[in-house]
């Protein structure tokens, strides 16, 4: 396969550039290619503005000088003309048949400088708003990236139970909610469970093989282990509201409703 | 009231611009102090890194030259040594009693710009490892910023039922999560019910006034509306581990389960 690591730790010295360096070797050697965007290293921009879709159209009086985030990410982006840091990570993106999301949580989602490359690369037209041929929206199961696979490599301070089904953290499944549900399952791509490293702050050089031991074995099986089972939008589980019919999860709330 | 309107779209004419200014008006109005930070007109640095926190210690010998970041960020803000613009958002913090964190939804969370707040400003010792007299760690319902209140005020393009209790983006409040929780109740800050912008792609001028009005009504009661009814890790609910005692919501799972 081909596969794109995502890597967004400002110290190449950490615990996570390890398992970077780790993770990357494995797939290497079972014969994968393996790209990376180390988001520190590269210096990418991590703020969404104007800069990033260059003004819309060639009549300026077309033009009100607001931006309108999606529609001029998609005018760019159908016209050739967004910035060449974007552009560069879409051509990564199309070669990906996987990515790994690699980050330290920081309060409970990704460092500002990886949540700036999905605001700003994944563009509408490409990765949100995306029709098929009778004009429905492409979403949820399927989309601008479908038939890829993602899959979250995090490290969190706090220990494993407290992240757990009733930890007080919240579930980490439930956590990443918006990674895995609303960002990789939204544009197509099928969301693998998380590899976490609990109790990070504590870990000890003696602690690391066996932890760079189990992510070797989950990176083996990248191709092959089942996704998270969220709904599809056009399954059928749906109704025209995009609430899920009243017969499925029967009386349920909570975003596990929303898996098979 | 003293309140910092936190502020993150990169349009100034934006509906959520607009709504800023008229929330502000609102405020001011009914004789609260307003101060705030618009993190896309200050162009306030998004990224963490090792910039903010000038390096530890006088024993060059003590230093190895990693970033770790939760202990750089504390030993920095106790030595009053953090970057100038995270000192002046530490100062805001400390005369705020409440926070407006207002945001267009991107990917399902706040723009980087905004989550970059989080990350550089909301330090270990101010913010998170903050310790009592018993060395005991004050988190979930108390901590460093408690006594204040916070509300979201966001907008989305999707339609209301779409984020309900069984929408297939997930229940907002569950959506939002990562900040509700995992951020303002971390900290101490008493998480307020949002204020959500439903179907803003579809918006019309026509459509504003009513918008803006319930903005203004929600402003009315920020100080007196009852918070989220999360559970205090204090409170004696959830066990050593920090998982919630089993007769509690017994047999539950979810994020709901940490609600009273």
């Amino acid at each position: 396969m081909n596969i794109l690591w995502l890597f967004a730790h400002p110290d190449h010295r950490s615990l996570n550039a390890a398992l970077r360096d780790d993770g990357v070797r494995a797939l290497r050697d079972a014969g994968h290619e393996v790209r990376q965007s180390d988001l520190y290293g590269m210096g990418f921009k991590a703020v969404l503005d104007a800069d990033d879709y260059p003004p819309r159209g060639v009549d300026p009086a077309a033009d009100d000088g607001r931006l309108l985030v999606g529609d001029a990410q998609e005018d760019a982006w159908r016209a050739g003309s967004v910035s060449p840091d974007i552009a560069a990570e879409h051509e990564k993106l199309a070669w990906a048949d996987a990515l790994v999301v690699h980050f330290p949580l920081w309060w409970f989602g990704p460092p500002a400088i990886l949540k700036g490359w999905f605001d700003r690369v994944l563009v509408q037209g490409l990765a949100s708003k995306v029709k098929d041929e009778d004009g429905r929206t492409r979403r949820y199961g399927d989309g601008g990236l479908a038939g890829k696979r993602a899959i979250v490599v995090t490290s969190v301070g706090a220990r494993e139970a407290s992240f757990g089904p009733r930890g007080i953290h919240g579930h980490i499944d439930e956590v990443l909610w918006p990674l895995h549900h609303g960002t990789f399952f939204y544009t197509g791509m099928a969301p693998l469970p998380p590899f976490v490293v609990y109790g990070a702050d504590r870990l000890t050089p003696a602690d690391y093989p066996p932890v760079a031991a189990a992510l070797r074995e989950r990176l083996r099986t990248l191709g092959t282990t089942a996704p998270l089972p969220y709904r599809t939008e056009r399954g059928g589980d749906y109704d025209e509201r995009l609430v899920l019919r009243p017969e499925l999860a029967a009386g349920g709330t909570g975003l596990a409703v929303h898996s098979e």
